[in-house]
C-alpha cells in the first residue's frame, strides 16, 4: 500500500483533522513539516499543493489535494471497508445525514470556536492581548449551537446517527484546544455533549494525534 | 416519482442553489414559502425541519434535509445517471477534486461575497448604510480568491475539471446577485473566470432559476 504524504505540522487542526481519519482508517504515512516561519506555505513549490497557501496538503501518488474536510471524503471513500465506514455510504439517507452535519460543523461551529481559540491560547503565544468582548460574542454563538448538538445527542448517540461518522471526526482537533481552556465548561455542563466528547475523545485514534498537539 | 418539497423562498441565494440542482437534474418539485418576515424559521414547525432556522430545507418522503450544499449532494448522488453527474462519482480522484472545490467555495468564496452582497445590496433595503471599508476589505479577500480561480481556469474549463460540476453550480446564487453590482468587474476583468462565468450562467437551468432572483 502506498505511504500517504501529509504535509503540514501536529499542532495544526486542520492537519490533526487528516490524521485523524489516517489513524482511524490504520493507513500508513508520512508527516512532512511546512516551515510556516520561514512562510514555506507561501512560496513555491508549495503553493502547487495547495494555491491558497494553507496547510494541510495531501499526496498520494499522482493525487494531490487540499482542505481537510475534502481530503478526509477522499480517504473515508476509498477505505470505506477498513473500520467503521466513515461516510455511511451503503445508505443514501445515511450518509446525507453525514453531509449535513458535515455542513454544520464546518459553517456554523468551526468559525466562533476556532476564533474563541485564537483569542485566548494563539494571541498570547504572540504576545498580543485576548479580546475579552470578542471571545464573549463567540462563546455565544457557539453556545446556541451547541444547544442544537445538546437535543441532537440526547436523540441519537453520535451527530449524524448511531454510529461514528467523519462528522464526530472534524469537531475533535478544535475541542481538543477548547478543553483546555477556562471555557470547557460550555462542553461539560452539557450531559448530553459531554457524554459525546468523552466517547470521542477516548478513541485510540483520538489519543494517539492529540497526543502530539501542544501549542 | 416522488415531489421534491423545498421550503424556501426564490430570491435566497441558498435556495437557489438547490433549485439549480433540481433543474440540472430535471427533478420535479414544489417551493413551499418561508415566511421570514413573520419569522417562521424561528418558529416550529419549521425548526424540526431545521433546528438552526434557516432555509432552506428539503423533504423527500420521510427524508428531510438541511443546508443547501448537503441537500445538492444528496441529490446529485441520488440521481447521478440523470444528466451530468455533478459529483463525477464514476472516478475517486475526480469526486476528490470536486469535493476540494467545493469546500473552497463554502469556506473561502462565499464569505467575502456574501458580506459583500450584504453591504452593497441588502443593508439599503432595509435603510441601513453601505460600509465601504468593509466592503473594500472583502473585495481584497475575493481578489485573492479569484486570482487562484484564473489560474486554475486557464487550466482546466471548470473549477474541477473539463465537466461541469456542483463545484461551479454553487457559486451561482451569490453571482447572479454580484454581477448586478458596481463591482462586477472583479469577474469582468479576469478571461478566464469571466468566460467560465458566461459558461455556467448561460445553462438553462441556471437562466431559469435566476429569472426568480429579484431582491
Amino acid at each position: 500500500m502506498a505511504i500517504y504524504r501529509v504535509h503540514g505540522i501536529p499542532m495544526s487542526a486542520c492537519t490533526a483533522r487528516v490524521l485523524l481519519c489516517l489513524h482511524e482508517k490504520g493507513l500508513a504515512y508520512e508527516l512532512l513539516p511546512v516551515d510556516l516561519a520561514a512562510g514555506a506555505h507561501k512560496q513555491p513549490p508549495y503553493l502547487s499543493l495547495n494555491p491558497f497557501g494553507q496547510i494541510p496538503a495531501l499526496e498520494d501518488g499522482e493525487v494531490s489535494l487540499f482542505e481537510s474536510r475534502a481530503i478526509n471524503r477522499y480517504l473515508a471513500h476509498k477505505h470505506k471497508d477498513a473500520g467503521t465506514d466513515l461516510l455511511r455510504s451503503n445508505s443514501l439517507s445515511e450518509a446525507a445525514l453525514v453531509d449535513t452535519w458535515m455542513e454544520v460543523e464546518a459553517h456554523r461551529f468551526n468559525g466562533p470556536i476556532s476564533e474563541i481559540l485564537i483569542q485566548i491560547l494563539v494571541n498570547p503565544m504572540y504576545g498580543m492581548a485576548s479580546e475579552e468582548q470578542k471571545i464573549e460574542t463567540e462563546m455565544g454563538k457557539l453556545g446556541k449551537v451547541l444547544d442544537v448538538y445538546e437535543e441532537r445527542l440526547s436523540k441519537s448517540k453520535y451527530l449524524a446517527g448511531e454510529s461514528y461518522s467523519l462528522v464526530d471526526l472534524h469537531h475533535i482537533p478544535t475541542l481538543v484546544y477548547f478543553m483546555t481552556t477556562p471555557k470547557a465548561n460550555a462542553i461539560t455542563s452539557r450531559a448530553h455533549v459531554i457524554a459525546w466528547w468523552n466517547d470521542i475523545s477516548s478513541r485510540p485514534a483520538t489519543i494517539q494525534v492529540s497526543t502530539n498537539m501542544k501549542l
